[in-house]
């Protein structure tokens, strides 16, 4: 069947469901989906970093990377960078021209507050006034690089916490906690977010400062406007209904973007789709109805995975893919039938109109989508043919 | 050796770890500790209820047996009651006047939002508007028995959610729950608390409307001064840090009280301290150090298990003795030993205070508490060999 | 776009996959799913159970019910009994005359083993011999009904365990059960089976006396040929990687079949595919590597859900279709390709096998099977259109 | 009250218990506690690994700082090494004779499966028989140098495992790891004993190729006779009733021992007894009841820990008091009245024979086991006072 046949038997099914295409063609145009720049790098397990021929050894190799995902998916024009792993001993202005001239931008900054000696038992929340007064520092010169790069988004994650019971009083780390995160946050410009992310747990294998939802929000609230929560997939005690935190920090106004990937067990860092599919789904379908139905949420989308066993930037390109994939989905719930099944309690028919939804196979509107934009119709067979890998391999050793 | 002896030794050790004990014996000698009216009924399983001869059939029984429990531990002065279980068709100034006569008096209320055919799609969060009209009308109608029998607590628990993906809106349960829970808040009279209980799921499998403390304490802000949280040890996901949300409870000043219990797998409500004795100790510890070291943080203690395959006067004996026990080992923490451990990030020191504590042998400081108190020094053994089983068995089959 | 030219489209797909669709199309009009007859029956929590009107009050009422899912499915001809709840005080031989002539047999025989008061400390591994005899001549009777029944499966489910530590001997109630289930097992005729349910927890809170696959494995080899293993998908810790499972036990010729279902938290009973949808996906693709790629593993495929707030035939439609929809699915995976991907460690490729399968619409190929079979396109909108629902709730009442 | 009087209150209220104290403290004087090498090194998480002055950089640091372990506590007279880790390029020789000369020996040997590039996909279970032979190779060759070192046990745990679905034959993989396997067994001396580990998860994120005990088991029995199953207290889904599992084991004859360690979360490696001390009593009081109720079951008790952030020879020291303080309590049990309890079905009186025990103060029981074997009474304490920690630091730098 041609994809002319098959997309007028899509347009012509999404119509009785009350989706307007052309809206779902702008809103999956128009998308951004942000790449990690650590994920072209070799990463591993605490159990040994499998080293791969061609990954990426610096920020200039990442960009270049990223700027493949973008070429071959189009709705990835932005790199989140982490500060002390791709910033050290490089020129900033550098790193923004270089993004420019390969199409791309510089989104998310991440402080790196993990990776120094001194910050063994906290960064923000250490009990040492002065290493607390450094890690406040390194968020303070993170956000005047977010300056000179264009950043909008300060992006907090802390490893702090405490291996064992006693180790530190909750209360006082807390307060720590609080009052170091007001201070980076008054440093923002107005039009800048800091967004507070949450982990269940990992590397704190006691207790973690900011363990859940819940006391990230408290923290923003306290520290002001320009702070919000950011939910990573990974970061939850396992059966958490996430797509229902995501719908109370939308509706709050207080959710600040996602790290977006796919875990099984603990924060697996997995390729996003490759597990929990329909949960994704659910997600993504929150954002759709808190922005009306028609668009996806305003809101950071960010990859944050480690692929400790697949080729990188195809690993990425088959996540850029699979995240669209589901928002194309999401966009087709007929919402006028959703809304009347549940106002008659009708379960079984609600329920149906997600599935329908969700087994919709949306790959003639994406087809139509990336011939719009001049892309290949399959972009990872394109990338897997486009003799990249091998490029890089051989560059790079 | 001699009890004497024996307490002798202990106030040494006490002493050497900065620990009053005076202090602690007054604490533990004022501690209470509320049973559940419930606790003494028969229940079970979705499997099966297991009838239990001489389990109580009304409030008057159940008064009857939970004067027992305080008769022989001396610390459970109160009965938390449910509504619909336990005062339906019964006058309820002569259920006050019982309790008064039996030494008790009635602690928090219960409303019961779950038991009636039309709370089938939600109570407070019900989509149809005149179903949440009769649940706030019963908040109501509970308050108005909190007058009568002298309560101070409401204790709201919710079976709302849904049990498939779909089902309802979780904007459209949010904004109504929080329309509902503000109307009966608004009703309670200023030193009345309403406690607003959290619970991870069941029996809604997939949304529960209340499913984190986080939501709890967002739904207690937009109430007002008289919403709290309450926090029951089995409604978290495994794995959570109890410890830790019961600190920054505390510490924010929205902490309303407990459901005491254990579980192993999901809320077993199985009797506090047969699990996860060390992490209920943890969670006591904190709650002694937010009262300053040497008493207990003030707030409700109530229990809530389900015998159903104990006798169930003798476990809830066992349960207040277990709470008891594990406040007294929270007393003798040496909180100043333990402070300098933290602020040298001693963790090897700092957790052995803990552990130290933990493994105190007690039972010389509760003998000489409960010699005070007139009571038995094994309450347990005391209950077993009073006949009051044998009693209750002949006159209720 | 008519279905047939749908179908020619799909056909084209397929075969490009090295799938036969004639095969697979076979393999979908012989499937068989059964149908428990307890799921058309009122069911809840232990918090309440809400009446539905209409629900079956009888085994004859199930009967009915189960007939108008295999009327519209096409794929439901067998029905699982329990024999307390469907077969006391009634003719055994006219419950297999009436299923015959609605077009329907009976399955699997359950023995129910948790129902009568003196099961409060177990059934098959009580610590009362007397207690164990009585549940042992319960499956013999089960046994002999299945005789006249023309089942071939005895599913032994027990709720044997312990709430509390201590409570009992592990390996007393291992040696008891073990003596137990042989007695049951040397019953059976030769081309009978014992299918042996394990269970992660519920309605025991401490231990469960079958907790997990390896008990109901070592169990099963030590009771002798006839004894399997049966797998309920709710019925695993979380993250728990069932399909590995079942690969290893259909290799080790030990899989005798399963209780499908879908959950979130614990054991959700479910309808299927209403939660892990991909993870179903997974298990049948594992069935169907282990039956050479274009049919399904033989062993028995039963449905085990509860319905708490879903109208029960309708549930019931649901579930069928969407196992039977996933079914199709894993039988369009291009098992060639994915073998070739694994052999040169393409994880990407091998991946993408599975996740194109998964997301195939299968829907013109299920349609034409059912046109096949006289069926309607859409069975769940055939059957909430054929005014069953409506009769029954006017004749139940 | 000094330590004699101390004493005979213990033995007094000991031998009510039926509990002969002469016996425990044989049992405890002849316990063996085995350390791991890799314990006294530098360690972490994925995220970062804290350089820990004073750590040990080679086999004989490691067994130097083993050596102290033992002179303070007298019960770690073993070391466990890791092949790659401790002895690469150092004579095998040497390693025993110095261990030897420090009143240490030489416990398990585990090879090293996980730290190649080609392990990449896996070691035992490698779709590649090439890396296969060569893991085989490194096993065989492991064996080799235990009879060099008169080791007697092979503990074998392996990273392989699968991250996404489809990325091998789950069948596949299990016959190309039994085959391995059994090659290895075959290779061992007759009183040799190869401990098959099982892990639930990580470093592999979707599929681990032994994931549960049922696997770990069956493989050994197909194995043979020298193959039995070691059991990581940190490698269970949450919840997992440990105990059960290793009740079982023991009752089959397939307990080859344990890899001891805490965890509140994930495989955490922290201090044994950090979390979850009730649940290590419970599991230690089966294995005291399965060696008949005064001794410890004959298997390998093998401590594996990693100290991220504790110092690494004083959590050694607490580890190992914290294993025997707890052995001594799952002594101290009163096993007639437990056996009468739960053949009477008196759940409360049973379990209060468990938790009597666990809360039974043992340290003037351990302080006269101590004195006997001419230790400190509080080894943790001379272990801290004693000047070893500055020395190393000192002389390691």
């Amino acid at each position: 069947m041609p994809q002319s046949e098959a997309m007028a038997f899509l347009r012509e099914s999404l119509a009785k469901r009350n989706v307007d295409v052309e809206v779902v063609e702008q809103t999956l145009t128009s998308q951004a989906i942000e790449v990690p720049s650590w994920a072209f790098a070799d990463s591993g397990t605490r159990f040994k970093v499998f080293r791969q021929k061609g990954a990426a050894r610096d920020i200039f190799e990442k960009l270049a990377d990223a700027a493949r995902v973008h070429e071959f998916t189009g709705v990835a024009p932005s790199v989140a960078v982490h500060v002390l792993w791709d910033l050290q001993d490089v020129n900033v202005a550098e790193v923004a021209s270089v993004a420019g001239s390969l199409g791309l931008r510089i989104g998310a900054v991440n402080p790196t507050l993990f990776e120094r000696d001194e910050y063994k038992f906290g960064s923000l929340a250490n009990p040492d006034a002065a290493i607390r007064a450094k890690a406040v520092d390194h968020c303070l010169s993170s956000i005047e690089i977010m300056k000179r790069l264009g950043s909008r988004q300060l992006s907090v994650w802390l490893a702090d916490g405490t291996n064992y019971p006693g180790q530190d009083s909750f209360v006082a780390r807390k307060s720590r906690l609080t009052d170091s995160l007001r201070q980076v946050h008054d440093a923002l410009e107005s039009d800048m977010e800091m967004l507070i992310e949450y982990k269940f747990f990992e590397p704190a294998f006691y207790s973690t400062d900011i363990p859940d939802w819940g006391t990230a929000y408290a923290l923003a609230k306290r520290c002001g406007p320009k702070a919000k929560v950011l939910v990573d997939l990974g970061h939850h005690p396992k059966g958490t209904n996430i797509e229902q935190i995501v719908a109370l920090l939308a509706d709050e106004g207080m959710l600040g973007g996602f790290h977006l990937n796919s875990r099984k067990y603990a924060d697996d860092d997995l390729t996003t789709g490759s597990a929990g599919l329909y949960e994704l789904f659910l997600i993504l379908n929150e954002l759709v109805s808190a922005a009306g139905g028609s668009a996806l949420y305003d809101c950071a989308y960010m990859i944050d995975q480690s692929h400790n066993v697949k080729p990188k930037v195809q690993a990425m390109v088959q996540s850029v893919m699979s995240i669209q994939e589901i928002c194309a989905k999401a966009l087709c719930v007929d919402r006028q039938r959703l809304s009347e099944a549940q106002a008659a309690c009708d379960i079984v028919a609600a329920e149906e109109m997600l599935k329908q939804a969700f087994f919709t196979d949306v790959r003639p509107l994406l087809a139509e989508v990336r011939g719009k934009m001049g892309l290949a119709t399959d972009p990872l067979l394109a990338y897997r043919q486009s003799g990249y890998e091998k490029k890089i391999q051989a560059e790079r050793s």
